[in-house]
């Protein structure tokens, strides 16, 4: 962990932001398949699971906005990927899944046992 | 990034249900303030920022049920920490606000621009 700055990283605002950004659930899913190679829409759909038409639609966007993601036609298809800015993500994103495979059981557990 | 087992990862129970817990912004930010050292309930308003109350105390029993953060009475006051399960987590949280402190401002560029 860092040091403390008498708590001001936490209400800074560009780190403030970007938790904002990643703390959403759908988004660190897009991130993640983005970052295993561009996808088409329907093939987010069925990678990610679970998700409709309309919040990937609204993933995507938020996504694009934000500049993490680009949406590109590829012939007939509709192709994205990530940006510059969206491939520093898979680092970090890499850390919390596989922190989510090391630790997800022992969670599942512990509720189990409550 | 991991290879990509046909996608099974991304629908992958205890994965998946570990993204849940850690895509919620008020979670990250609470995690990472009890990754600095144990606080009280006041102190974390204080350093989150922004928080109510009500919210941060549904956040602090969410962590709980997920045997992530511990509440203790020390004395008169109760003091909220990280479990050992919830100590896992420091690293990748750490990542991401590394990653947020490195590139918060880009993606507030990015948006300026559009």
């Amino acid at each position: 962990m860092q040091n403390e700055h008498a708590g001001g990283l936490l209400v800074d605002c560009p780190t403030r932001f970007a938790v904002e950004i990643i703390a959403d659930k759908w988004s660190v899913l897009v991130l993640f398949a983005l970052g295993q190679r561009p996808r088409r829409h329907g093939e987010l759909i069925e990678v990610i699971g679970g998700v409709s038409r309309k919040v990937l639609t609204h993933a995507l966007r938020r996504l694009q906005e934000y500049g993490l993601v680009d949406r590109r036609a590829q012939g007939r298809h509709v192709e994205y990927s990530l940006t510059p800015i969206g491939e520093t993500l898979i680092e970090p994103i890499d850390a919390l899944t596989s922190w989510a495979r090391d630790n997800g059981s022992a969670i599942l557990d512990f509720q189990a046992d409550a």
